[in-house]
C-alpha cells in the first residue's frame, strides 16, 4: 500500500457506498437508506423534447467542448433560477456550473482548507461532504442540531475560546436539511452571517434542497442576507430536475470563482455541454418552476405518511425531527442503542435505513438513524416504518 | 489572498482558457490552438435516437443517480471497446467511468504522488496534465521527445542516476501523442515496461488518441505489453463520439479502482448516467466502430493538408513532427525565436497556435509551436499555416 500518496492513503469506501452494496445485495429491500428523488418527479417527457430538440438545432454546440464554468447563456438561466431563492444582482460573472453540488463542495473545501484548519458544519450534516471533508485532514467544530433546535449561543461560546484564527469555513444547509430535514430561523441565519464577519469566517451553503420547502411561508438562504460576499451559494439541479443528470454550481466573488475555475478545468475540464443545455432550457421553458408545486406536494405527502408512521409505531421516547421540506427524518433514540445494529436486525426484515453517527464528524450520534422518504411508496413507507417499529419496541427495556 | 490554502493558492488559470479568450475575442481567427474534434465527427442523429429511447424506455434508470464508477452494463461495454486495442482479461471490477479522461487523470494524480514525489513525462506532453500535477508540488522526470525521437536510452541513464525511490509514475501518451502525434515504436514501448518492472514505477497510460491511428499496422497500447499490473489505462470517448459529453475511463487493478472510486465518489459523485448510457450503446449499436474509419479519413486528409502546407510555406530548417495519429503537429524551430511573441504577430494576421513551452514542464520549448489540425477546413489550413509561414520566414536571420 506504500504507492498511495498521503491523500490517497486516507481516501476510503463511501459509507453511502458500502450501505448501497450491501441493500442492493438482498431483495425486496424496503429502502429508507439512500435520498434518491421519486423518479416520478423527472419531468422525462419535456428532457427527451428538449434534447431531441437541441440536438437536431445545434449539435455540433452540444456535443462539443465548452468554456470550464459553462456558456454565459446557461449561466443566464442559472441567474433567473436563484432570483427565485432571493439572490439578486448576480452576474455572470459569479457562476461557475458544476458535475452536482458535490463537485462544487468537492472544489471549495480543496480551495480553502489546508490540513489542521478548522471548518464549522452542522452536528449531524450531509454524510459526504464529512467524507470529501476527512482527506484533507481538517478539524471540526459543530453546530449542533438537538431538539430541533439549532445550538447558536453554544457555537458562539466555543468560537471566543476556541483560537479562531484557523477556523476558515462553515459549511451550512440552513433550507431542509440533509439529514435533517430542518430549517434556520431567521434569528439563526442572521448570528450565523453575523459571526462570519466578525470572525473573518467564509460560509459554503448548501442549498440543495432550497427549492423543496413545504412552508408556504418564504425562506430565503442566507446568501440573501449577505452584504459582505462572505457566503459562498452551492446549488443543484438533482432535486428538481434530474439527479442523474449531474448539474450543480457556485456561486460566489468573481476573486473566488475565478479559482472555482482553475480547479475545475484540471478536474475534468468542464460539465457536459448538452446537461448545462438542458437544465438551462428547462428553467427558460418555465418546466421547472412548473414542476416544482407538484414536487413539493409528493415530499410533502411522504414526510406526513412517515411521521404518521413514526408516531404510531416508534417508541414513545423517540424524538424526530419535523422536517420543512426535503427528503428526510432524522431520529434520536433515546435507549441509546447502536443503530449499526438495529441496521443489521432490520436488513433481516428487509428494511434498510442510514445509521446516523456517520453524519456526525466524531462518529458520536450512534443512537440516531436517518429515514429518507423521497423514494418508496406510501404503503412501502407504511410497511417499513412498521417493522422497523417492532424492532425498537423490543429493544426496549 | 490570505484565505486560499496552499493548494488552492497554487491553483492558476489554464493557460488553455487564458488563449482560448484572447481568441474569442477576435472574429474570424484561424485557431490551430485548442483541440477540438471536427463536428462533423460527432454522430449526432444516432446519439439523438439513443437518447430518444432511452429516456422512452428507461427514464428513470437515465435520470437517476447511479452507483460511483458505473453501471456494470456501461462497463462490459467498455471492455468491448478496450478489446479492439488488445486489451483482454479485464473485468468489471476493473473498470471506473469518469468524466472524460482528464477526470481520471486528476483523480490517478491525486492518489498517488505527494509533493516532492516524481513522475516522468514526455517531454513535450499534454498541457493539461502538467496543469494539473503542477499545485501537487511534484518533481518531473523528462522522456525527451527529438527529431521525432523518443530518448528512452538518456531517461534510463537519468534513472540509474537519480535517487529513484521517489519516482513514483510515469505519465506518457503513447498513441498518436498530444502535442506532437507521434506513436512509441515497440522498442522503446517494451522498453518502458522493463523500466517500470525495474524501478517498481506506475504507468499512467493517456490513451486518448489510440483509436485514430492513420497506419494501417496496429499499433497495441502499453497496457496490451503489460503482465503485471504496472500500467494503469486512461481512455476516453471524446475523439471517438463526443467531446461534450464528458465520458471517460480507468483501466487498473481491483485495489487501484477501489481508490479512484472513492475520491471519485468525492469529486462528484458519479459521470452523468444518461451520458454514459449514450456511450455504451454507441458501442453495442457498433455507431463508434462504424465511424471510426470515417474520422480517421477526415483527421489524416488534414494532417496532409497541413503538412503540404508547412512544406511549402515554413522556413526550411523549421522540423516539425509527422503525425501518425490524433490532432496536432508539433513544429521546432531553428532560429531560436520565443513563440509567445511569434503569437502575438499571429493574432494581428488572425491566425492561432498554442505556444510549445506550455508541454514543456520546465517552460523550456520557447521556440516551439502545437499547431492543431482538427477543427479548421482545408482551406482554412492552407490559409493560415501560408500566413503563418509568412510571419516565421519575415523573422529569418
Amino acid at each position: 500500500m506504500g504507492k498511495f500518496s498521503e491523500y490517497g492513503k486516507r481516501i476510503t469506501e463511501s459509507k453511502l457506498t458500502f450501505f448501497l452494496n450491501i441493500i442492493s445485495k438482498k431483495e425486496n429491500v424496503i429502502s429508507f437508506a439512500n435520498g434518491l428523488p421519486d423518479p416520478s418527479t423527472f419531468p422525462h417527457k419535456e428532457i427527451n423534447e428538449i434534447i431531441s430538440e437541441i440536438l437536431t438545432k445545434n449539435p455540433n454546440l452540444a456535443l462539443q467542448y465548452t468554456v470550464t464554468c459553462g456558456p454565459n447563456y446557461v449561466k443566464d438561466a442559472i441567474i433567473k433560477l436563484v432570483k427565485e431563492r432571493g439572490l439578486d444582482n448576480i452576474t455572470e460573472e459569479n457562476i461557475c456550473i458544476t458535475s452536482g453540488s458535490q463537485e462544487a463542495l468537492f472544489v471549495l473545501f480543496h480551495l480553502f482548507l489546508n490540513p489542521n484548519d478548522t471548518i464549522i458544519v452542522e452536528k449531524p450534516t450531509y454524510i459526504a461532504a464529512l467524507e470529501t471533508l476527512n482527506p484533507i485532514g481538517v478539524k471540526y467544530l459543530g453546530l449542533d442540531i438537538k431538539n430541533n433546535e439549532y445550538e447558536i449561543d453554544k457555537l458562539e461560546e466555543e468560537l471566543r475560546k476556541e483560537k479562531v484564527n484557523n477556523v476558515k469555513l462553515m459549511y451550512l444547509i440552513p433550507s431542509a436539511q440533509n439529514p435533517t430535514g430542518l430549517t434556520m430561523g431567521l434569528n439563526t441565519k442572521k448570528k450565523i452571517i453575523e459571526l462570519a464577519n466578525e470572525y473573518d469566517i467564509y460560509i459554503i451553503e448548501d442549498d440543495a434542497y432550497g427549492f423543496l420547502s413545504f412552508n408556504d411561508e418564504y425562506n430565503f438562504p442566507l446568501k440573501h442576507y449577505d452584504d459582505t460576499d462572505k457566503v459562498i451559494y452551492v446549488g443543484s439541479f438533482s432535486k428538481i430536475l434530474s439527479s442523474g443528470l449531474r448539474v450543480g454550481f457556485v456561486i460566489a466573488s468573481e476573486e473566488i470563482i475565478r479559482k472555482v475555475e482553475g480547479l475545475k478545468q484540471n478536474i475534468n475540464a468542464h460539465t457536459p455541454t448538452l446537461n448545462q443545455l438542458v437544465a438551462a432550457e428547462a428553467i427558460y421553458r418555465n418546466i421547472i418552476f412548473k414542476n416544482l408545486p407538484k414536487i413539493r406536494q409528493i415530499y410533502k405527502t411522504k414526510r406526513d405518511v412517515m411521521l404518521k408512521a413514526i408516531e404510531n409505531n416508534f417508541p414513545e421516547n423517540t424524538i424526530c425531527s419535523k422536517p420543512t421540506g426535503g427528503m428526510f427524518i432524522f431520529c434520536w433514540l433515546e435507549n441509546l442503542v447502536d443503530t449499526g445494529e438495529i441496521l443489521m436486525k432490520s436488513l433481516e426484515e428487509n428494511v434498510a435505513f442510514m445509521p446516523g453517527k456517520y453524519f456526525y464528524f466524531d462518529e458520536s450520534g450512534f443512537n440516531t438513524m436517518r429515514l429518507s422518504y423521497s423514494l418508496p411508496t406510501y404503503e412501502k413507507i407504511f410497511e417499513g416504518i412498521e417493522k422497523l417499529g417492532k424492532i425498537l419496541s423490543s429493544l426496549e427495556r
